[in-house]
């Protein structure tokens, strides 16, 4: 996987920060995750074909997490798509999308799908392929998801020379690769176990912006291979974290260590802040690998 | 007056190219006219203060000059505006914004006063101590307005020595720069054309974009100071400018002429074109003081 940040500050766009948004490459699929104004722009910045992105996941409806969304769906019309959009984003989206198409008297070029969410529990609502996505409820002050994607499991990898040595037909090495065992013509079973190793493990991604600290998502976000977590504020304005529902980055970083993660990224920092670096000393104590997202940052993991 | 282009290219952002927004600075007033995604930012960029501005123009339902309206709005909530923002645009305006405002469970600090026009015919639309506004009907594939900004005319200047000579009471001065006459304590009417000068005559700007090319407007921008006129296409692509409602440079420059006005501004480039350069050269022939906008210039006319 590879998650390329397009913005990750909160409230407002400015000269030096985008407002959330997040490309995430999974076995060479694209999604896109939230959509502030000015994403389109920055996808373009970070050299991402637009025609590449076939699934956009919204998280909520506040303002800097999908004001970019209708102007990215009309530039895809104007680019003249023809593949299927399919968008999953909380009831109301659609009906902000349509509205502003019919009042243009436009269309877009390539079916809308729209995935309109409203349930309160985790929920598979993606399974593909290549991929599979589900939903982790969060805290906010409006109706909120964060998104787990994960890879599917790979195929088990070969042993050419266990093979050859059995003298398999090659036409065999595909149900090999997906795990079954084989029969030789002298009616020897020979165990998958025996052919092929272990598949890498499939990777894992776990984004949860906005919300306030919530210990329900841990089994949801156990293990992950990276979180995203937003963390709007420092531990100074602790208060404030609460009364608005969001995190300061020693909450995340807690959450984060309970959850056992390989990795956390901090982001949607707050605008009072002139020190962002703050954020990571604040952090790592709680949970060392911690790293801050940047606009225009790439991970690959 | 004081014309700041914070965009004027078409259709979609880009990293070279802002869609359509300006700024007209008349008599310290300050009004924004159009706002495709990213003016916030671009605002910023321009130094130019959110809270001075009080009204905006929207001319048409098409993205590229209405898509950053809405962040701009909820921008000036976190920046705890309390003064009264009055928005003109076409029927429909009122509703997206309002949709997005209560999905997203916000409101904003200050009045949002729609005036939604509808009409076919030039109205005056705002007309206060410093301007007046009045449309400009505009022949798009959606309903369109431009609009013609005059500043209010000025007091006529007092000529001191004059009054001086002539013994007038000082607290007369106000009522003569208003252009009335003076009676003396010994029944002697001095008129004020003997007492004043003549005041700068206003200046005017017309914004004309998105439309073919119509010849109806020219009784409504006739000799206007400045007027920015799209210009979508360079004249090899003018049976696409008649498909799509636009205008070529050299129709613009043709209309610039016929109307008598003072200076031309081009802009609302197709990405088509990678040399601007050509809409400059097609267009000055026909009418001489042509220039072309680009992101970020200032003209004080």
């Amino acid at each position: 996987m590879k998650l390329t940040i397009l913005g990750c500050h909160a409230a407002t766009p400015s000269s030096n920060g985008n407002p959330t948004s997040q490309v995430l490459e999974i076995n060479n699929q694209f999604v896109l995750i939230d959509c502030g104004e000015g994403t389109q722009v920055s996808l373009r910045r970070n050299k991402i074909k637009f025609s590449k992105i076939n699934h956009i996941f919204i998280s909520h409806l506040h303002g800097d997490h999908f004001y970019g969304l209708i102007g990215f769906l009309s530039t895809l019309s104007l680019l003249k798509r023809e593949k299927d959009l399919h968008i999953y984003g909380p009831v109301g989206l659609k009906e902000i999308i349509l509205l502003q198409l019919k009042l243009s008297k436009s269309w877009t070029t390539y079916d809308l799908k729209f995935h309109e969410l409203s349930g309160k529990e985790s929920e598979r609502i993606v399974e593909n392929k290549y991929f599979t996505v589900d939903t982790i409820p969060l805290k906010h002050r409006i109706y909120t998801n964060g998104f787990l994607f994960r890879e599917q499991v790979k195929d088990r990898p070969l042993l050419i020379e266990k093979a050859l040595n059995y003298n398999i037909d090659k036409s065999l090495y595909r149900s090999i690769k997906k795990g079954k065992d084989i029969t030789l013509d002298d009616g020897t079973i020979i165990s998958n176990a025996e052919l092929t190793g272990n598949p890498p493990e499939p990777k894992s991604y776990a984004y949860c912006s906005d919300t306030k600290y919530t210990e329900t998502i841990i089994p949801i976000i156990k293990k992950v291979s990276l979180l995203y977590h937003e963390a709007t504020f420092l531990e100074r304005h602790l208060a404030l974290a609460e009364i608005t529902k969001h995190t300061t980055a020693v909450q995340a970083a807690k959450l984060a260590a309970k959850s056992e993660v390989g990795q956390l990224i901090l982001g949607h920092y707050s605008a009072r802040y002139d020190n962002l670096q703050e954020f990571l000393d604040e952090a790592q104590p709680h949970f060392e690998q911690t790293q801050m997202a940047q606009d225009g940052m790439r991970i690959n993991f």
